[in-house]
Parts: C-alpha cells; sequence; structure tokens
C-alpha cells in the first residue's frame, strides 16, 4: 500500500522535446491541443467541469516543471523540495478560491449559502424567504459557487445552477429588478404570485438540464422533488425551457467543436457516455443489485443523518460571528488539499496495460491513467480519481473495459475520501451543491462492490458503479423517477433502465425506514416549514386565532383613513378581517380578509371619498390589476414612506 | 410505377430443395429457424407484435405453394390463379378475425370498444362509466384485442393495453370479482375511491410500460395524459409498477432468449433501436426539423377531425341495431384486405442492393426487403411495409443506411395507405388503439420529407421518420413530456433528444391552434364530461340546485325507518341533504349530505333504534370502515333486496 517512489531521472516522455527545457504554457499546449493560452490556464473558463481545473494544472507542474526554471533531478532532497512546492501552491490556491467564495458569500449575500435547492423548494410550498431570489444572491451564487468548485473542494454545481436558473425566473416573474434598473414593460404580465411560481419551477428545471445536459431530467425534477403543485400546462412550460437549453447546448457545443471553449469543448452532449458498454445480464444478477440497492439506501440515510448533524453543529459555531464562518471555510479547504494531496502517496505505482484504452500515463488535466509520482510507464490509480474534474473522476469509475485499472483498497479509500469531505464541505458559507459528491460517493462504492464481487457477476464494474451512484443517489435523494431520467441521460444506456429502477426502488425503500429525503431535512434544520399535500390531523382542530398574531385589528366596510393609517403605523399585521354590521342583521357579517399592501395601494392612488358611501362594482374601473401587482423584493411599499 | 410482373419461372432460393416440393410446415420452420410448430403457424402467439403474423404467412404462400399442392408455374393464368387464391385466403381470414373481434364486442361488453384511454381518463376525473372495469370488459378487451390487430386492420394495441392494465388495477380495487368467486381478504383494504383511483392510475402507466417497453414513459404517460390529480406517493407507486413491468420484461425476454416465442423472442428491450445511426447534426439542420414539426401538427390536428367526424358518422349508424356495427366492421376489413393486397402491385420491382444490411429479397414473417411478386434479386419497397406487422413496418422506415431503399411515391402512397384506414379502422366495434397506427403514418411522412429533402440534409432518412412519428404524434396527443420518454425508449438515441423536444413543442403549438388532444375530442363524442382543474368562470355562478335532480327529498337529523325506506324506494337520488332544526336556533342548520349507498348499509345493519334519541360519537363504535366500502361493479345493494 505505502510503498514509496524511489528517486529516479525524469525522464522525457516525448523524445523530441526535453520535458523540462520547454516553457511550462508550451508544454501545456501542447498535451491538451488548445489554441487559447488564456482559455488554458485559467480555472474559470468552464461551469461545466466541476472541480479544479488547477489540480491538473498543478500536478503537472508538480512532477516536470516549477515556474520554468529547469531541473535536473538528482536526490531525493530535491524531489521532495519540489514536492513540497507543489502542495503548497495546491494548497494556498485552493485557500484563496474557498476564502473568496466564503467571504462574497458571507459578506454580500448569507442567503447564497448552499445548494438553494431547499429554499426553492420551500418557495414552491409557499415560503418566501428573504432575499433567496434577489439579484445579489443571483450575482454571489454564480462567481461564489465558479469559485467554490473550482477550489477541489468535494461540492457540487447542481444545486447552485437550480438556484440560479430559479433566481433568473424570478426575476422575470418580479418584473426585473428595479434597484438595478433591470426593467422590462412587458414582464408585468407575470407580477403575480401564480405565474412567478411557475416560472421559479422552469427555471429550476432548467438549472438541472445545464448541469447534467438531461432536459428532461429536468423537468421530471422539477416535477417530482421542486414542485408542491403542478398542473399540465406547466408541464409543458417547463418542456419549453429545457427545449431551449438544450439548444442552446447544441448550439455551444457546435461552435466549440474545434475544441476552442477547453475541457467543455471535449464533452458532447452525454457527460458520461456508456453506451458501448456491453450490457448482458440475466435474471440472476438482478440479486446482486438488489443487494447494492439495499446496501446504498443505509448508506445514502447515514449520509443524511450525519450530514444535517454536521449543519447543525456548523450552524451552532456560525452564530458567534462571520470570522467563525470565515475560518471553518478555511479549515475545510486546508484538509481538503492535505488529504488530496496525500492520499495518493499511499497507493502503489502500477504498470500501465499494454490495451489501455487511453494515454498512460498522462499528467494533463483529464485522463485515466495519471502519472503523479509514478516512474515512466507506470500511473497511480487513486491519483487518477483525485487529480482530476469531479466530472473526469465519475468518467474513469463509469469507463469500461478497466476492470483491472483500480485496486479494491483505492476505490475504498477513495470512497472514505468522497464520504465524509463532501459532508463536511457542504455546510461551509459558500454556494455549494450536493448533487454531484452523491454520485461520485455512489460510484466508487459501485465500483468496490464489482471488485469484490470479482468474477462472480456478468456485469462489467463501469456498469456496477453507475448502479452504485443511482443507489446512493436513490438513498440520499429519495426520489425515483427523476434519478432514473437523469442518470438515463448522463450515461446513454437504456438498456440498463430495469436495473437502475430497481436499484432506486429499493435504495430509497430501504433508506425511508430510517431518515427523510435530504432536501427535506436540510430544510428542517433551515427552520422553513413545509406543507404536505395533506394536513396533519391536529391541524383539524385549528382555528384562525390559534395561528394569527394579536391583537386582533379589523375593519369595517366603510372606514375612516385616519383609522387606517393609524393601524397601519401601529402594527405590523399583514392582512386584517373586514366586517360588516348590516342595518337588518343581528350578528356582523365577515367580508374577508384586505392585505396590507392593497391597503397602501389604495391609499397611494388616494382612493377614497369624503363622504362614507358605500361603492358598486363601478368603483373596480378606477383600478386596474397593475396596481395591486406583487412588488419585487426590495420594493415594498412602506406606510412611512407614503402617508407623512 | 404501374410495372406489372412479367410471368417467370419461380426459382428456389435455397438450392438443396425446391420449395415447391417441400411441405408447408417445414418450410415455414426453417425460414424462420424456430423449434415449435403450432407457434409458428399461429398468428397469436405473441401480443408483442401487433399485427398479422398471418400476413407474411400467406404472402409466403401466395408466391410458392398453396397448401402443399406441387405447382409449376408455366402461364399467366396459372400465376393470377395463385394471387387470386391467396387473396382470398388473406381477405377471409382477415375478415374472420375482425368479425370475431367485432361479434365478441358487440355482444359480450360493448364498453371495450375502442382504445379504453377516454374511458379511463374520464374514470380519473371522476366519471364512472358503467362496466368500463368489469371483468367482462377485461376478457373481450384481450381477446377481442389480439384478434383485431391480427387482423390486417391499421389498429393498435397501446390503448387496449391501457385498459386491460386500468381493468386489472380496478379489481384488486374492488376487493376482486364476486360474481366470478375472484375475491381475496386483503384487497379489501384499497376498497375506496382514493386507492382504486391510484391502482387505475399505476395500471394505465403499467399498459404502456408493457406496449412500447417504455417502463419511465409509462409513468409520465400517466401523469401527463391520464390522471387529473397526482401526488408525490403515487408517483413512485407508478414507478414501482412499470418496474416490475421491465423485470418481466427481462425475464420473458431471458426465456425466450433462443427465440423459441416467436417474434417476441426476436426483440430486445429496445423495440426500434436506432442507437447506432450516426447522428451528427448542426444548428442549420434545426429549420429543417422545424418546419417538419409545423406539417406534422398541421396533420395531427386534420387527423384529430376526421376522425372524430368519422366517429360521429359510425355512431349515428350504429343507433340503428347491432347489425349494422358488424356490417361496418366487415366492410372495412374487406377494403382494408383489398387495399394491402392491391397496392404493392403499383410499386415497381427494384434490385436489390448490393451493400443491404440485411437479406434480399425475404418472403418470411418480418424483413426490409419483400419479395412479393417480384422476380428473384428484386424486391418490392411497398410490400415491405405493407407486408409486415406494424411493429417491423416502423423498424424498416426508422432503418439506418437504407436511404435508396424506398421510392418517394412509395412512401406517399403508405402514407395515405395508413392516415386514411387508420381514421376508419378506430371507430369499428373493436378494442382497437390509434397510438401505433400514428407511430407508422408519422414515420411515413417523415421519411417522405427525408427524401424529398435528398442531400439537402445531413440527417439520415431513418432519423428523419423518427422526428416525423414525433411530430404526428405530438399534432395529435399533444402530449410533450411524456411523447419524448416514449420515443427515446423506443429507439435509444438520446443524441436526438434536443431534436425531439423542438419538434414535439412545434407541432403540438401548431396544433393546438386548431383543435384539441385527440382523447379529448374522442371523450367529448362519448359523452364523457370532464372536468378543468380550474372552474369555468360561468360555473362560479352554479348554485347546487343547478346541478341537483329534483323534487328536493331531505331527512332530518332523527327520521323514521319508514320514511327513509319509502324515500329509498320511491327516488332513484343517490345522496340526500340532511338538515336539523335545533329548538332555540331560528333557521335550520344543513348538518351534510348522506349517500344511498350508506343508508342502505346502515338499514342492512339493522342499525337504527326504537325510541328517537340522539347518538353521540360513541355510535361510530359498531361500525367499521369496511362497513360503508365502495362495492365493486354489479354488486350494488339495491333497498329493494333488503327490505322486503
Amino acid at each position: 500500500m505505502s510503498e514509496h517512489a524511489p528517486p529516479y531521472q525524469i525522464e522525457s516522455h516525448d523524445p523530441d522535446q526535453d520535458p523540462l527545457t520547454v516553457p511550462l504554457l508550451f508544454q501545456q499546449q501542447r498535451s491538451i491541443n488548445s489554441t487559447s493560452q488564456v482559455a488554458d490556464v485559467c480555472p474559470f473558463e468552464s461551469l461545466d467541469y466541476d472541480s479544479v481545473s488547477l489540480v491538473g494544472f498543478f500536478n503537472n507542474l508538480a512532477v516536470e516543471n516549477i515556474a520554468g526554471v529547469k531541473f535536473v533531478v538528482t536526490s531525493n532532497m530535491m524531489l521532495s523540495r519540489r514536492y513540497g512546492m507543489a502542495f503548497l501552491v495546491f494548497s494556498v490556491s485552493n485557500l484563496v478560491l474557498t476564502l473568496f467564495a466564503a467571504i462574497l458569500t458571507a459578506f454580500i449575500s448569507p442567503a447564497a449559502t448552499g445548494s438553494g435547492i431547499p429554499e426553492v423548494k420551500a418557495y414552491l410550498n409557499g415560503v418566501d424567504a428573504p432575499h433567496i431570489f434577489s439579484p445579489r444572491t443571483l450575482m454571489v451564487k454564480i462567481v461564489g459557487s465558479i469559485s467554490a468548485v473550482s477550489s477541489s473542494l468535494l461540492v457540487g454545481k447542481a444545486g447552485p445552477m437550480v438556484h440560479i436558473g430559479s433566481c433568473i425566473a424570478s426575476l422575470f416573474g418580479q418584473g426585473g429588478s428595479r434597484r438595478y434598473g433591470l426593467t422590462w414593460k412587458w414582464l408585468r404580465f407575470f407580477k403575480n404570485d401564480r405565474d412567478r411560481r411557475d416560472l421559479v419551477t422552469c427555471g429550476s428545471a432548467a438549472g438541472i438540464a445545464a448541469a447534467f445536459r438531461a432536459p428532461v431530467g429536468g423537468v421530471v425534477f422539477a416535477l417530482e422533488e421542486m414542485s408542491s403543485w403542478w398542473k399540465s400546462a406547466l408541464l409543458w412550460r417547463a418542456f419549453f425551457t429545457t427545449a431551449v437549453v438544450a439548444i442552446i447546448h447544441l448550439a455551444l457545443i457546435d461552435v466549440c467543436y474545434s475544441g476552442k471553449c477547453g475541457l467543455f469543448g471535449k464533452g458532447g452532449l452525454i457527460m458520461f457516455d456508456a453506451y458501448s458498454a456491453s450490457v448482458s445480464y440475466h435474471i440472476a444478477d438482478v440479486s446482486s443489485v438488489f443487494v447494492l440497492g439495499v446496501i446504498g439506501g443505509i448508506l445514502g440515510s447515514l449520509y443524511n443523518f450525519l450530514l444535517t448533524k454536521v449543519i447543525r453543529v456548523y450552524n451552532f459555531i456560525y452564530e458567534k460571528g462571520i470570522i467563525y464562518q470565515i475560518f471553518i471555510a478555511c479549515i475545510i479547504s486546508i484538509c481538503t488539499s492535505c488529504l488530496l494531496f496525500g492520499l495518493p502517496w499511499l497507493a502503489s505505482c502500477q504498470p500501465c496495460p499494454s490495451d489501455a484504452p487511453e494515454a498512460c500515463p498522462t499528467i494533463g488535466r483529464s485522463g485515466n491513467y495519471k502519472r503523479f509520482h509514478c516512474p515512466p510507464g507506470h500511473y497511480n490509480d487513486l491519483a487518477s480519481l483525485i487529480f482530476n474534474t469531479n466530472d473526469d473522476a465519475v468518467k474513469n469509475i463509469f469507463s469500461k473495459n478497466t476492470a483491472a485499472e483500480f485496486h479494491l483498497s483505492t476505490m475504498l479509500v477513495f470512497f472514505v475520501t468522497c464520504f465524509i469531505p463532501s459532508i463536511f464541505s457542504y455546510g461551509i458559507v459558500a454556494p455549494v451543491g450536493l448533487f454531484v459528491p452523491a454520485i461520485v460517493t455512489g460510484a466508487s462504492y459501485g465500483r468496490f462492490i464489482a471488485i469484490l464481487l470479482g468474477s462472480h457477476t456478468n456485469l462489467g464494474h463501469g456498469l456496477y458503479a453507475i448502479l452504485g451512484a443511482a443507489s446512493f443517489l436513490g438513498g440520499s435523494m429519495r426520489m425515483t423517477v427523476a434519478l432514473c431520467v437523469i442518470i438515463l441521460e448522463l450515461t446513454n444506456n437504456l438498456l440498463l433502465l430495469p436495473l437502475i429502477m430497481m436499484v432506486l426502488l429499493v435504495s430509497k425503500t430501504v433508506a425511508d425506514a430510517f431518515n427523510g429525503n435530504i432536501y427535506d431535512l436540510i430544510m428542517k434544520v433551515k427552520g422553513f416549514p413545509y406543507l404536505e399535500t395533506h394536513a396533519e390531523p391536529y391541524m383539524r382542530q385549528l382555528t384562525v386565532a390559534d395561528v394569527a398574531s394579536g391583537p386582533l385589528q379589523l375593519f369595517h366596510g366603510i372606514e375612516k383613513i385616519g383609522n387606517i393609517v393609524h393601524i397601519l403605523k401601529t402594527t405590523r399585521h399583514h392582512g386584517f378581517p373586514v366586517i360588516d354590521a348590516s342595518p337588518g342583521s343581528e350578528s356582523p357579517v365577515l367580508c374577508g380578509l384586505i392585505l396590507r399592501a392593497h391597503l397602501i395601494a389604495l391609499l397611494k392612488k388616494k382612493a377614497f371619498l369624503s363622504t362614507p358611501i358605500r361603492l358598486g362594482v363601478d368603483a373596480f374601473r378606477h383600478f386596474s390589476a397593475d396596481d395591486f401587482a406583487k412588488k419585487g423584493l426590495g420594493n415594498v411599499d412602506k406606510i412611512e414612506d407614503r402617508i407623512n
């Protein structure tokens, strides 16, 4: 296990040019065959690749060259100094990126913390938490999630992308942002709660569609996980939204066809194409897949349990001040850097297989056989998983015909390296998601089981990894149809469908016995109330008095302006019952509830008379629906502004 | 076009044995390489192949052999006599099958007519039409749809399979069938409206999953098209149902691996596998696909318009008596037979291409290059589409690298042959569906456009056929996500996804400008009321009096048994308002509505007292929920049975 690399002379893998003499940028450029120097060294070029491009870059640096200075390595001391320098660059750049994301989030928009899926889900259930859709949150979410994902932390991009999609949709739903001067007249038709909710649902579908290039998966995700309320028209509107995402994806891939957009250009419409893997299984294989589902369910519920505990502890610490929030982010970043850089040393170097499906060993930003500290012609299997973007790590684990590539111990170490750090990374004050870490963790678990089973199964190791990812996602997120469609769209292998369905159902059923869906648990920790479709039995006994705050203030059908202004100023109630005592009746009649916002709108329009007479339906003619349209965030009319 | 085949000497395609001397059964057996004689000649062997296996069988017969008698064909007269004989066998067997289905449906269960999807959709909306889920309907639907689909009519199997799934689910929901002695005690927990509705939704999902081997498509279909009401738990229950369907499919395919189940054994999990077709398209291709969607939408809405008109005319004729219903079925069958047998004569014989992807020419039950009346080494392209099962016809149209196989005129003739007869076939008194005819029609339209465009497009002809099928389905059925998922699961080509999404949205939008969804139109013709999620504005003005039938009969909180029995006997109301005039109050209070079924249940239990006293909540203890469980069909308690 812990065989250390012997000191050796680093040799050129290209006989024409000694790598130690070639300037760094040029070398980099040659290895990934790109045309833009800036794009090559910039880790932010692609939103789509969610882990640090810097990892590959500094890995390259560590083995061969530091800052373009020519070295001839002859001693252990020199080597270790070079590795130490590489580690320093690696960990410091990670720390800077994490710090940037954390400071941005903590000081500018704390609402952008976390994945954002629980907030959007709560909004679609009727709970409009403050600032979750403000333009400021949107900006922090975009910049912060790029930064956090690039900082080698085990965090995802899907959740933030769902939140970003919902924020943009919500901006349309409030007629643009008045504060930033982004208002459009034609948007006023959507300025009501129903349209805004529909837009946010479509926005969340677009987020998943963009994150996983899974347009149908996005629609089903919005339906199954996000929305509390659904109608047929919303289904095809969400479908339209994700169709636009798919067409734009297509156009961008077309533009980037020649590879001029860095890693984005290398990907096709399918992120982890596993089609050509030969899927030949029989009913007998179903039993092992069943067991995979059971264990995946247990692991998923354990993940949920630990994650909520960690978030509670973090919240307890966070209450002490922003400095503690930043501090924790730094600690997590440093620990992750140490773990990632240190663990591959434990793995032994393997000789490159002669029938490897791709180049071996490589030192670039992606690739299945990473050299790291190994001698030429050898690769480090743990480094192949760690020194890659998360997407490429999943691709490597899903890869077919590579049964001998990964060792049992490597997969176990990598599984633990994903499971534990992703739990601790989620709670930091930065826009970070859960989806991709769960896929990586599940895939490594699946591949571990495949190696354990060895020749006892007909299914390939890559297929086990897919099923493992499905079981872990099912155990943690408890979706069925949505996860099934997303996994299909990620892997493009419909022949696996019956097994994926089974594994999802088994893991969901097993995990449901222990605790709830991860997003529901986070919502509970964050204190968002969530109303189920059916009322709880105790709710049947509730009356209005139980949920309204007192003392009761009410208005009559005809009321004095002074009285209204006084009550509006002295209370903070959002609505007031209106009662009317008609002369003939023995008891007053409840006419309904009038909202504070509507009262202020009426006062603002000076829609009152000097004589107390009862108006007919004609009175409505003086108002348009627009007068009572829902205001955007930060644009709430205050009684103090108007009546003074 | 109308080049007639010259008289020629029929030659053996196997030099070892003259086909004219080999007994028929053996020949048949050799050509499809099967082990069971009975299964070979029986056209009913596979529910999965929805058109007549007999077609291939008699095609074979026509060209080579009639009833095992040795012929040496030397003259035109002999040839035409043989073709005449073949036509007779073909049309008579079609007629017998159609007649069988029609008689079964007309005399035993008229509720089994048509696809059944509108009935199930109406049920899920709250309209429980009589007998739609009775065991008798179930049996007629199963036997009748096999018979109708085998009779060469252009009808589908998907609709009947949805109805069959729903019938079985409904039987579970009413605790089994008491009349046929199929009752189970453990089913009593589902004997209520909510569980029965959930079961029927899952049953309809299972129907689509079984018909198209599309488990996820089935769930989304049930959600988008069938159900009026949906909750998260129902989603994963439907998913569970279709997962079971998928696993059973897998097991059956495993059992039939060696081809011992006829055509079923030949199919894999993907019905029309189009994966290996090279999909390389650019944004420029999107414009032609857009036009395809527009025309598909127009054709789809025209189809809906004509179909409803034809059904109205049929309904008008059907009112005159059952004999007219049978008569129309016979006319349609004879016309279809003439059309199918006559049209291939108009197509010219083509020489077999040297690079054909499969055997050419063939005379078996499936295959892409049918010989029909052509000389050896030639094939008839129209016969390749007509003398196949519908599934194989779709497979041939979707096939890749066969751009030169079909002529423009052939595709046009085939498109019209699908479009018009499928409209006339739907209305006959037999369990027939719409889905598969719509796929065939749309596919031929798409391929026609592809041939028309020629080299102006990058996409293959087979891919155009897939998009054509999507556009026609979208134009007729107006689903989006469900159709998208079903088409993906049918063709296994996720790279086409953005184009399929676009074409579906375009065709749906265009068609929505003209008329409604085909199933909604049929529901309207059949007279099922359908309640939308939102009430129509006029409904806001309705009162109970507008929808209740008079004269009003009401009960008091304490009522005499004699009075109740009298009212139950003299009226046919399903519910009665209960009012209570408490001594102190000035006006009576409405307590609620009591159902006739519940009153009869109370009377049956003799749950009444001799003294008129008001009972407390304790009275509920004497009853279990089971006493008021919804009765199954045909088991309604009648007041006459009980009180005499």
